[in-house]
């Protein structure tokens, strides 16, 4: 299927960049816990956007993700020096793009490509640069300035507005399928990226395409 | 410590009443799974009512129970059929009340109660009424006046709006965290009910008083 789409809009953690390839380095630092402290230190994250959201407050991403980072910690009875959360919290700045992410961007240069992330301008414009894709995008745009977070619809009218497109010529890329629902009842044109065979949440959208990975994506837009 | 509280608004499922009482129901129909469908079922019921709340939608608690249900059975590969389901669903009509529940409400009955919760009005009125409780409170409040969920601000406006009370001299009884939390950022005496021995999260508050039990609540509200 070839749909007509002026410009591609990606999530970055989850989608673009691998968040659990800190796991390695929580492993490193907590030996056998490294999966337990990344799946909880992720979900704790998320968590705490949505509420925090819905409270009507914001804290940027960098403030959630050690937040969230202390609760895991704590909550798997992990001692964690100021050191280890130092060294923990620089990891997402360096976080790994999933392998197919620099050859599919590659493929996809005729039309403007942007990010649109929870991440805050530091932590995207450091994270995007450390692993060499930032020049890959026209916009790197951060739910910091509307200050809530996905799936809070001002976060993606950000794109069509920064990008002068109209909203149903966005084709919104996401691995989150919170967000992938999110980005379809805002008006996007949604990719889904299903890498990990997950279950699809029963939130009333459904994205336009599911595909494995990123690598899928050209063949998609035409 | 005494307090100056004019009215107990108490949150319904997790605190009042065991979400998982479904268990033994979940486990006799898929056998060995209970626990986990249990968890997960919870999980994204809460999960869908913040997201829906994000994304500035409602649905009431009974759709959203039912499709976190239909997420959870088919994250688990169980098979639920349409006599599964509609048990499933009517055993959230009939939770158990925590053991302490009767007893605490009777010795609390000098001010009054009230009950602040997600539940739709027709399930927090059956709820109460299957297990004998509804005649302890003074009000049975429900989201869906306001047609957004727990912890926007709106929700818990409701409570003083209906008692008369000023939003300081309302304990607010939940052992879910975050709506503690979310209690306590909109002006409430919290009371933190924490029987599972539950790891705070870090949201920036916290609660005014942390009980194992109900029954320690009449000591603290004099």
């Amino acid at each position: 299927m070839t749909v007509r789409i002026k410009a591609l809009v990606f999530d970055a953690y989850g989608t673009l960049y691998n968040v659990h390839s800190v796991i390695a380095l929580c492993d490193q630092r907590f030996p056998g816990q490294g999966n337990a402290l990344s799946q909880l230190w992720r979900q704790k994250q998320l968590e705490y956007t949505w509420l925090k959201s819905l409270m009507g407050e914001y804290e940027d991403f960098w403030v959630i993700t050690e937040k969230a980072l202390t609760y895991a910690c704590r909550h798997l009875g992990l001692t964690c020096d100021e050191g280890t959360r130092a060294r923990l919290m620089d990891a997402y700045l360096h976080l790994q793009p999933y392998p197919e992410v620099e050859e599919a961007l590659e493929a996809l240069q005729s039309r403007p490509l942007a990010v649109l992330s929870n991440g805050s301008p530091r932590m995207l414009l450091e994270l995007t640069r450390n692993t060499g894709l930032e020049p890959r995008f026209k916009a790197i745009l951060s739910v910091d300035e509307v200050k809530i977070f996905k799936p809070h619809p001002s976060v993606y009218q950000l794109a069509p507005a920064r990008l002068g497109v109209d909203r149903h010529e966005v084709g919104f890329v996401s691995s989150n399928y919170w967000d992938a629902v999110g980005a379809k009842a805002f008006g996007f044109h949604v990719f889904w990226i299903n890498r990990s065979n997950a279950t699809p949440d029963e939130m009333g959208y459904t994205p336009d395409a599911v595909l494995r990975s990123l690598a899928e994506l050209p063949q998609h837009v035409g």
